[in-house]
């Protein structure tokens, strides 16, 4: 994984969010000239060896030819495999409240839905800075490793999408690791596969959900809770708890 | 219709929205108590006879007994009918580019979308102030009436809740005025009913589509995109034009 | 329209089928040679100018290269526009009630549902000679064409294939003539389009109705029915009374 | 399990059915009257306890008040849980192959999958007497049970509908066993349950397949594909290969 991008609401709005980064004790790197899609970005970093941008610049699709969608207010043509959008990342991190900490003095994110284990850590974090349930999660480094990926999700229009999906990947020969089901936690239907280079991708759909209110409860899951299952019983497989990108070097 | 209700992001964004609504020239009407669901709220109303009322205060809905969801994150039982929330209101007004001065002024709404006359007014506009692309959206009143509702939209989570909706409102013979279909203003997949005190409910379904952009262009429609008809081509039935709640008392 | 191919259950049920043809009084052609994908055949005719065939010998698609199915038991690769089969033909005919006694003389066809209209005429009938609900329907011809075809239909697995289809058709600019929908008559979601040469083609969705039943009474509906529109109230539009093809020869 | 019913094609085929059955090997009880929904039938046995029973006079359910459909093509108002029609059953028996010759012989079914043991026997086996890809199946009896059943299926019209059961499941406590997900098996999607007493119900949805072909060649299944697990890779789990009712009596 090269960087993660945010986008602020404003120039103002970027402003005061270096602000509040620079007076962190987090490490920073300085602003960057613009990367594909984007301007001038503010770059740092969490503890764990992830990287971020904030930026506000951006550089707006322009569909052409082909891709000029037929109705005025979509992106492209967009018939093929259907995403919506980018949906969210989850991050690995050896201390997930310490990453807690980064998320909301860096980026001001909210927390909507963690897991509480019995010996007292924070298991996962979901994060919000809109009103999307998450757009960011944080769960348990396992593997030793830094900077990790744990998955990165595309979100479709529908559940069907989904599956329809499914067979794709089956039929072109890519790995699908656990899906489709309902996650418990945020309670989005998901499919996960890797993509060849071994990156875990995720496709989701979360129904009409989202969070709007602004004094929402964070929705706290126990170990209890957890043993259940995803929503509908699958229980969760060996590799999601271990594999991550890039893969942790054992060697000496 | 009532009033409308929107929620402040918080005690002092109320106190900045109703500064700027009592600085405006539109009437008010003050603070009133809490009603059912929240606390006290400032009353407006907008040139067209439409309450709205703005609140921070809160009741959240505490599911008991049978009602209490199998998962943490629900707010309710929530398995028979599946509207996932209130989406959004349509109000019809005399003048459009007033009432979107009024929206602008009053909830500081964005514009989304919009319908461009060849007369030169504005036919229909779409509002919103969250990620949604519209909470709130305003046609042109041609029946002569005063502060009228044209629709209430309630969110499904999939496109099939409203296939499946549509069998049921047939068996129960509730009158279906047009779809299910797919709008080509903001692209919602809806269907349209009249609940027997002739208001119309519409159940729509966005798929994944959110505005997270904070320098959106409005999309303009022109009526020769009208012309088009939906999405898919479906035609615009007459009552859709004139059919608002109340009726309009045409007596002498 | 070249010809309409039935497949026999059985070498003895082609004899006996064609023994049956043989035997009436509509026009045959005799044998002719196979054609792509089935071995000889017997060729006959309707007394208004379609052309049908009936064979048992078939030659199996073999799935070969990058077409092979992931799964055994799916004929190919199968990952794209999803009809899963051909459904139906709907035929044209002056007289409907004369193409019934040729489909059931002939081909030992049952009707499973028709329209009576107030003329004493029926308007349309609906054929099966499997479980299906319909292989092959017949609408009266208003345009004083002959031999004409009204459209082709192709199975898809769910609903939702066909709501995608829909954004499909739009994005290639394929005229959609009306849909998506669901029929009163046999209860299939539907949508029609034209491809570019002009025939009608519909994607359609029975869901999983069958008629299993030995003894099914056919389902009359009348024009007061038929005035209901379809089953969530659209309206026939206007060309689905006239356009089939090949286009009538209006000129002198 | 009380006893398996089939309607045969007409009085003259259950005729023949019943010369059949009388002229085999297998266990016969004889004609008994009517029961709940049918008249007169053949009673029979295979070799491992399963009651049949084969008739084919019926009687017609008639809807009646709240429970009259809105389209005449249509059983009943049919607006809640949507499953279409009792679809298929799951029964074990020690001795696959014996089974398969039980209902070649006395029912004329025939097979359209199968599973192939590396141990040469058959491991399961589905049957069909009509379009559908399967209407019975068989599995190997692991439990020493006898006359046990695996499970009953209803089928949906579609895929949704068995996700939005899901949700009802959970809610109502309903214990969920596995799923959704696809059969590599005939390819339908699938989930399931067990009812309060212990036996298994799945609801599936078979998009638009059938088997129209008489000539279709049973696909193959070696325990080497089996290990693929079900189509999208979930493994199947321990209780599907030991749950059947009623629970076998291990005691002394």
């Amino acid at each position: 994984m090269g960087h993660i991008g945010y986008r602020a609401a404003s120039p103002e709005a970027l402003d005061r969010r270096v602000a509040a980064i620079e007076a962190s004790d987090f490490k920073t790197h300085g602003w960057v000239d613009g990367d594909q899609g984007h301007g001038k970005a503010f770059r740092f970093e969490d503890p764990f060896g992830h990287l971020f941008e904030i930026y506000y610049d951006t550089k707006w699709y322009k569909a052409e030819g082909d891709d000029r969608p037929a109705l005025k207010n979509t992106a492209s043509a967009f018939t093929g495999v259907p995403p919506r959008r980018l949906d969210h990342l989850n991050l690995l991190a050896e201390d997930v409240t310490e990453f807690k900490r980064f998320m909301e003095t860096c980026l001001g994110s909210r927390v909507t839905e963690y897991i509480q284990l019995d010996n007292g850590r924070i298991g996962g974090c979901w994060f919000t800075i809109n009103n999307k349930t998450y757009d960011l999660a944080c769960t348990e480094e396992h593997g030793g490793g830094m900077g990790r990926l744990h998955h990165v999700t595309y979100a479709t229009d529908q559940r069907e999408d989904i599956l329809r999906a499914a067979d794709i990947f089956l039929q072109n020969g890519v790995h699908i690791e656990t899906g489709p089901h309902k996650h418990a936690i945020q309670g989005t239907f998901f499919l996960y596969v890797w993509e060849p280079a071994g990156n875990r991708v995720e496709l989701a759909n979360a129904g009409a959900r989202l969070i709007m209110a602004p004094d929402w409860e964070p929705i706290c899951w126990t170990e209890a809770d957890r043993k259940k299952g995803q929503a509908w019983g699958l229980k969760t497989i060996e590799t999601f708890h271990t594999h991550g990108t890039p893969p942790v070097n054992k060697g000496g």
